[in-house]
């Protein structure tokens, strides 16, 4: 996975797995979460695929986004009970079977040596698909899982941004995509035109217009991303001259 | 798409369309609207997929989950400047022109008369795929689009919001899935079996484990679900009767 390109661009998958979120009563927080550890990473979410505990519906999603990427993250169902099916979905994804990890039921042997010691329930959060690593989770005892680009992360916000942590730096990535963000208390649909002109003057830069509403007035943000410093402080030069020229003022750093 | 058959499940796919959900710097706020207002419709949200402001991720995303469910829903991409290409994606997934909606335009123009009046940009905002009908926003002028199961949304929160009141009890859909939850000051491995056996002795019904820690300590909400108002009801005394069995002490309603 190694390459001398500095322009090589690597992208990540996320399957978030639960019927919690599809059904509206859980507000995922993950997508989110990952989105802007994969930033810092170098690496871009490419895509989010939000699937029910439904085993064919996992392999499915796992399968598609774990070849158009460098990475995969998967998050949610990796716990105790009977509606937590993700590792038996990814060894049948990947044709493995499913072992208990002897370092992963070793910590969780420690993890409950004085909280009723292990139940086979328990046990459950040791089983991995044969060949995979463990992923360190510091919060909570039963770590997360990595076989292959596949990394398998708790559902729990709070305990998935620990094992992002214990990842930290670990995986290959590119330039990271560097943004700036410039507000405006006009209408977007005023300076369309200005948008997509500076836009097409820089080509290794794009820019996204994020409208608000607030105390009574409209707005907007225009965020500039490029993996090229120079080129995005020259289109964000580019875009403050044309806002200032058509007279509408504006707040470098967004609104 | 009516049917006669009281147990028919009617299902949707969700399309969320935005680099700055991807790039993490917007929390998505729509997946957990849109669910739970498809809820109360009788309808299930079976996927969600995330894809950025590119015209061919759009087209495919849509394509499968159009295909898959019976209605498609898309949030984000339907505003005034260049990175809203939601419009022509559909419109190119479906083989049609785009065309200016005339009511569409009638609408636009009374909305800006007194700001400024209809400019090109703003125009954008009534471009619809041949053979659409609108869906009314009493938000901000631009209205939704819907052609065919596809129903094209705002990405700003609120907006959606009145799109989806717009649509409300127009959508044919099934029986809702009813759901009770069930509080416990527990760790869920210590309850896996008890669940596990309650699901397998209800066949209609599904139960899921939602872990958290709160106050210092552990626990979980069990969430059973069923479109079967009796077998829910059954479902959640055999629940609640195993876990008192098993000296565990629960909240009805959920903690």
């Amino acid at each position: 996975m190694s390459s001398n390109n500095p322009d090589r661009v690597y992208t990540a998958g996320l399957v978030v797995i639960g019927d919690e979120i599809l059904s509206g009563r859980t507000h995922d927080k993950n997508i989110a979460q990952v989105a802007s550890w994969l930033q810092v990473q170098g690496i871009r979410l490419a895509e989010v695929r939000v699937v029910p505990d439904v085993e064919a519906k996992i392999i499915e999603a796992v399968n598609a986004l774990r070849s158009a990427n460098d990475y995969l993250f998967t998050t949610g169902g990796i716990g105790p009970t009977h509606d937590d099916i993700t590792v038996d979905a990814v060894a049948q994804t990947l044709g493995v079977d499913v072992i208990v990890h002897p370092t992963a039921r070793a910590i969780l042997e420690k993890y409950y040596a004085e909280k009723g010691g292990l139940t086979e329930a328990r046990l459950r959060m040791a089983r991995v698909p044969d060949g995979a690593e463990l992923i360190p989770n510091r919060m909570s005892g039963a770590p997360g899982i990595r076989i292959g680009n596949i990394h398998l992360m708790a559902g729990v916000p709070h305990i998935t941004a620990g094992m992002l942590d214990a990842l930290t730096g670990t995986l290959e990535g590119g330039m990271p995509l560097k943004n700036e963000t410039i507000g405006c208390w006009t209408a977007e649909s005023e300076v369309a035109d200005i948008l997509r002109k500076a836009e097409q003057a820089h080509e290794k830069c794009q820019i996204g217009s994020y409208p608000f509403f607030r105390e009574g007035k409209v707005g907007a943000n225009f965020v500039v991303r490029s993996t090229d410093a120079e080129e995005l402080a020259n289109c964000v030069h580019t875009l403050c001259e044309a806002l200032a020229e058509a007279g509408h003022s504006f707040t470098p750093g967004g609104i």
